[in-house]
């Protein structure tokens, strides 16, 4: 099957800090892009979208905005952004927008999230999108972009390959470093910095620059990262080795302070992303005979914290 | 040698909630007790000091009070009840107490201190003593002992053994059961709780009875014990046993709610004992060849809160 570019239709399924500043840049540079909003809806309706981007800021005067999947049309390709802890929604929201080839990229964090979505829907074409990207919601209708912004796609389910390609094209076109890579590589390798730095973070109540600016916290996240890539190669993950933990520190050591997603949420009473971010991970590593004890011990703390966040 | 009960002469290095009960007791039965204080010397001399005890509140109108240790007479036994943070002071504080066989009682958390302090003093007589209370200084002059009372001698390098049985003589007679037990079991089962429910206290900000309410944080203490059980193990401790971390789990779901003395210390922006209740067991530890990431997890943690708790 040959698509022409410009002839995609994209759906955006969750419009926030990720799916409104990829879903904004799409639309910018000319694609045919529909958006769902929640609580944004009627203000976007009015204002518009303003995406503030570290990469040159821009704003959408009139964009395709929609307050229910129902009303949404068919589409190519769904970049699906909501935080997984919404994800039993996605059986609800996602069949108006498909059709038998459609191709729907999870743009979460975590492990397992493409393989359950898989088992509510199982026909559906799946890819994982990973976002390496600083970017925040600031106020309803507005995108702060930050810094970085790259998305690798990784395939998961979807029978033709070049669908993948086809999308990193649309997205280079709108200027997003885009890339395709291999699933469970990609998965884990994020992994490394999102298990360490999303909860620590909220367990110190302390954001990237100051959890690095401790000799003690440092070794830390260096000796947990190094748990999380000994996870990963016992599960036979290819391309990942201990030089992976350096390499994100000093990418971290070059980051604007910054406060993880799992910390906005909890400093804003929201749910964690707990259950993909580390219950999934640590069964996974479990099942192939490995413990992860730091990473357990973060999880208890974050359940602990969760339960009394949200009530 | 031979002393007579009555005749032994004690002094409290330290008189806040350990040692101001203990001592309490001592000199409410008619002990010789001398009591060195810091910060609230001009308010026990004026009023005298207050035990509110679940055993049994007393007042002490007048009792052997001290500002510099260079005023106290030369003592049979010195109890130390400092906060081991502390403990560089008492190459200052003890000679003046010391006769050749003066018998000095760490009563202090962690494990390491005798050995630091021998090295400070080389010829001292040294026992721990082990203190299971929940007790804490409230206000000026002000002891309020809220549970257990228990405590365990277990000499060091104390070359009359007899010593520490005619202490707990002394305080079996005041009402306090005691009894002389091996030192690195001692020590490395008081570890046991106290690695555990200090360090989760402070980083969860929760007391001991929201600790064991969690399911997840319940099995995260279980496992936390656990590894410092095997860690004691490895390091040739024996009569310890897997069975011991369930018994302590036990008797803490039996606890009123409490605040671990780190938690106290923490909140009352003083310093946290994080040196001997978690860096020296986890050296001790891996020099045995023992990894303990679970309890270097958590001192990293602690270390991190500590570093901006007191400034």
């Amino acid at each position: 099957m040959l698509m022409h570019q410009g002839k995609i239709r994209y759906g955006i399924i969750g419009t926030g800090a990720i799916g409104g500043y990829y879903g904004g840049r799409l639309a910018r540079h000319g694609h045919d892009v529909h958006f769902l909003f929640h609580s944004d809806y009627d203000y976007v309706v009015e204002h518009g979208l303003q995406v503030d981007s570290c990469n040159g800021s821009f704003h959408l005067d009139h964009l395709n905005a929609y307050h229910r999947a129902a009303d949404m049309p068919l589409c190519d390709v769904v970049l699906v952004s909501l935080k997984s802890v919404s994800n039993n929604l996605l059986p609800g929201l996602l069949p108006p927008l498909l059709k038998p080839d459609t191709l729907v990229v999870l743009i979460q964090n975590g492990i397992g999230v493409e393989e359950d979505v898989q088992k509510m829907l199982p026909g559906l074409w799946l890819a994982a999108g990973l976002a390496y990207i600083c970017s925040a919601k600031t106020e309803p209708g507005r995108v702060n972009h930050q810094s970085y912004g790259n998305i690798s796609l990784a395939n998961f389910s979807c029978p033709d390959g070049e669908r993948l390609e086809t999308v990193v094209t649309d997205f280079a076109g709108a200027g997003i470093k885009a890339g395709v890579v291999e699933y469970h590589e990609a998965r884990w390798k994020k992994a490394v910095w999102n298990m360490t730095f999303n909860g620590m973070s909220v367990v110190l109540d302390a954001q990237t620059d100051r959890l690095m600016d401790g000799a003690q916290t440092e070794r830390l996240i260096l000796r947990q990262m190094l748990e999380i890539i000994h996870a990963a190669q016992a599960m036979g993950v290819e391309n990942i080795s201990d030089d992976y933990a350096e390499a994100m520190l000093s990418m971290t050591r070059k980051m604007i302070p910054y406060s993880p997603s799992m910390k906005l949420d909890y400093d804003f009473h929201r749910p964690m992303e707990i259950n993909y971010l580390y219950t999934r991970p640590i069964e996974e590593a479990r099942r192939a005979g490995v413990s992860m004890p730091m990473m357990e011990m973060l999880e208890a703390q974050l359940l602990f914290l969760d339960k009394t966040n949200h009530q």
